[in-house]
């Protein structure tokens, strides 16, 4: 372990917040707003960024686990300083509750514990909705993008923080990886920016739902979400560019550098477009009855299955009112989630890809042991490691579903409630699937130890759990 | 694919069972019920097994997957076969439902469509109650058992049919291993049986009860399951031999043999044994104040999880009135099951062992990639074989069960209701953790389809999966 070098860009992290915070702030004075919350937080970080710089590296080597450690411990750093803002500003005054808050904005889940949206200062909000677009794409991949830093090492960092089951270089530099990935991010989210303001949304109501939708996050300054606005067109905009920040960015890349045929031939998006297309078919006849006409049924249908495939979380219509076999159909994209490399959460349709060839692959030599059958994705063989990690992922994903359900339902909350919250977090998607969590529901009624069980199984979720878990085996801290 | 030597063991399963139809027609006759129904049955059986022994194998060789053809074949007809004497009497007059009880009963199930026990025939009730004995060891291991088959092909039938990530031979020849199984299950039967008859239980009653804890079924004579006998002394005898079935048969051979030192070092049986107490200091703290006192409450707490880890099914008291934290820990039983080699289902307690070492061992090996670390149990290298059916095992089970879930939430029931009744078939229960499936409730109302999907969930859950899932691939079935 390299613990200097560890600090050193832990510093790093919490230096890079107080940066980010400004944009809050600024937002807050644009509104006159009182923005000594955010001072005080930027001067902490400041503060606290500095001491850990301090410990002058012998060396700038980092290893697979130091890549875990920097990852897990850096999430769990900002999202505890990035809760301050709102326990300063009374606008969440319990500490618990803001660190939820917190941790769901960063890990693009979009649960909240605020019933009254409101009543927050447009500073405040404008932090938790940013705070998506900073989780989405990933605060060390943002470092990495603008600092230099050696390549080698910080492909462990960059693996450990960039979902899905491979994480490939788009080019051979980390660093131009990082700013190309970050540059298609802030491309997409200032476009839909522009179309949400020809929509007649605000800039800042605009801008801020851009950034929730690109992070796939879920907050939204209104309290009845992209429901609140009552626009088809709003509504066709956002649902689109959740779809779009589902896609793996590696794609948008290859459409940049013109090799549109591989971009096309990808075998995760045609998935990934095959599953929506049919869960909208499906949930469109289940609810027509209820909206009366297919077309409206198709809208609600659209939304919602990109909403919930994508894991962000807005809301439009409740649909826990709806058929239970609607809830499966959402239950299931809530177990399966975006493409890898995406900034979606969930198991991730390539992951799943791989689970179900393997499994095929199994059984074919099960039935004929001599043969050989192989693993392939995009015409390539997907290694024997990769394959083992997704299984291992697997395990240990339903594992804590099953763990976090059972603890949270120590508040004495429903069968249904306790595994879809769970579900939900662990997905980083937003709403559960009764009444209580659902579109129109919160987490707020959740004691404090479920709001801290749930805050880590969102972290859990976002990091694809091993930089967590790697923190709590002794193995890691020996020398 | 030796078709004509499959079709010869599927005879002999069909004669088999047309030998075992032999009983219930015997208990009909002492209580001189209308026997009739029987009769037809062991007419159809001993034509149909004949027919399907004519064709002369020109081999006697078995590959891998003629065992899990004829496994899955031959469950499949038994299944249909022996629904035919509750559909000749009327007793359960419709087909599909009279499917659904006997495949609950072959593969140890207990889930019932039956709401008025008591007004079945004698013979009938015997026949429901006997599945679970022939079920429960499994219909080929006593083919094994009483013909002589040849050792080494005959091991991929037994493969097939016992449950467990590994099987191994007891003793070298394959039919002596199987006629040790079955004396051994014989005589703890038998042992049950006295035990019940002291409690002042008919010998009708007794033998019955015993044959469906062996087999970890769930049927029972009296309307109100054994907490309609109203007796502590029955309660705790039924309590300590699910327990018993739910343990390794292995470790009894090593017992017999006097190897109890073997036996006693056992690592699942010490995580068996430690689950339970675990379970049933922490659900009777859970429920003492339902019951007014905890030594009540130890009571039902211990019964309910022997019922539950031993898959069996059983009911006292009605488990859906216990606090939800009580629920998810037998929702978590549910999902464990007894040991492997046992008669209990469930994802098997050696299985979770392995997966959860194998899941340790690859985290140990992320943190530090140059160092070995191995999967042990007992002190033997598990083979990265059994490893990987294990993590294969447990994808295929989590997605028939979130599949089965969904397709049977068509018929309108909600989330609890439709998970639970998927996981209760898939692990072989009986009852689910919702009012309407749980131990006072039955299976009655969900629609026939879901009677077909809950149907093959169990014979799913029995066969661990892949018998069933062989019979799918067009490979199998190719030249």
């Amino acid at each position: 372990m390299n613990y200097r070098m560890i600090s050193r860009v832990l510093g790093m992290i919490v230096l890079a917040l107080a940066a980010l915070l400004l944009l809050p702030l600024v937002a807050g004075l644009c509104f006159r707003e009182n923005v000594w919350n955010f001072i005080w937080t930027i001067g902490i970080c400041a503060a606290l960024g500095g001491l850990l710089m301090l410990p002058r590296p012998r060396s700038r080597g980092l290893v697979a686990r130091d890549g875990f450690v920097i990852v897990g411990l850096g999430w769990m750093l900002i999202s505890v300083l990035g809760a301050l803002p709102f326990v300063f500003s009374g606008s969440i005054p319990r500490f618990y509750d803001a660190l939820f808050e917190t941790a769901s904005g960063l890990s693009t889940t979009g649960a909240t514990v605020v019933t009254d949206v409101d009543a927050m200062p447009r500073g405040d909000l404008f932090w938790r909705l940013f705070t998506h677009w900073i989780g989405g794409m990933g605060v060390l991949v943002f470092l990495m993008a603008v600092l230099p830093m050696s390549g080698e090492h910080s492909m462990h960092i960059m693996r450990a923080e960039v979902p899905g089951p491979s994480v490939g270089k788009l080019v051979p530099r980390v660093r131009k990886t990082a700013m190309t990935l970050y540059l298609i991010y802030i491309a997409l989210t200032l476009v839909e920016t522009v179309f949400l303001l020809f929509g007649g949304m605000s800039f800042y109501d605009a801008l801020l739902h851009a950034c929730a939708t690109a992070g796939t996050g879920g907050f939204s300054t209104n309290p009845a979400s992209i429901g609140g606005f009552d626009s088809l067109y709003i509504e066709l905009v956002t649902g689109v560019f959740m779809l779009l920040f589902g896609v793996n960015f590696n794609l948008y890349y290859l459409l940049l550098i013109g090799r549109w045929q591989d971009a096309a031939k990808n075998e995760e998006l045609h998935w990934f477009f095959g599953i929506v297309a049919g869960s909208v078919l499906l949930l469109a006849a289940g609810i027509s009855k209820m909206y009366g006409g297919f077309a409206i049924a198709l809208r609600h249908a659209f939304f919602n299955t990109a909403t919930i495939i994508s894991t962000t979380g807005f809301g439009t219509v409740d649909f826990t009112d709806w058929p239970e076999y609607c809830k499966w159909i959402l239950i299931m994209l809530m177990f399966c989630g975006g493409c890898a490399g995406s900034t979606g959460g969930g198991i991730k349709l390539s992951r799943l890809m791989i689970l179900g060839k393997a499994a095929i692959a199994e059984l074919k030599q099960m039935v004929r042991p001599r043969s050989v059958v192989r693993v392939q994705i995009d015409g390539k063989r997907v290694e024997a490691g990769t394959v083992r990690a997704a299984f291992l992922f697997l395990t240990v994903y339903m594992f804590l579903l099953i763990l976090f359900a059972a603890l949270v339902s120590l508040d004495g909350f429903d069968v249904a409630t306790c595994f879809t919250a769970s579900l939900s977090c662990l997905s980083n998607i937003g709403p559960g699937m009764t009444k209580l969590i659902g579109p129109a529901g919160s987490f707020a009624m959740f004691s404090p130890r479920s709001k801290l069980l749930l805050t880590l199984a969102m972290l859990l979720g976002r990091l694809e759990i091993y930089p967590i878990l790697v923190l709590l085996i002794p193995r890691t801290w020996k020398r």
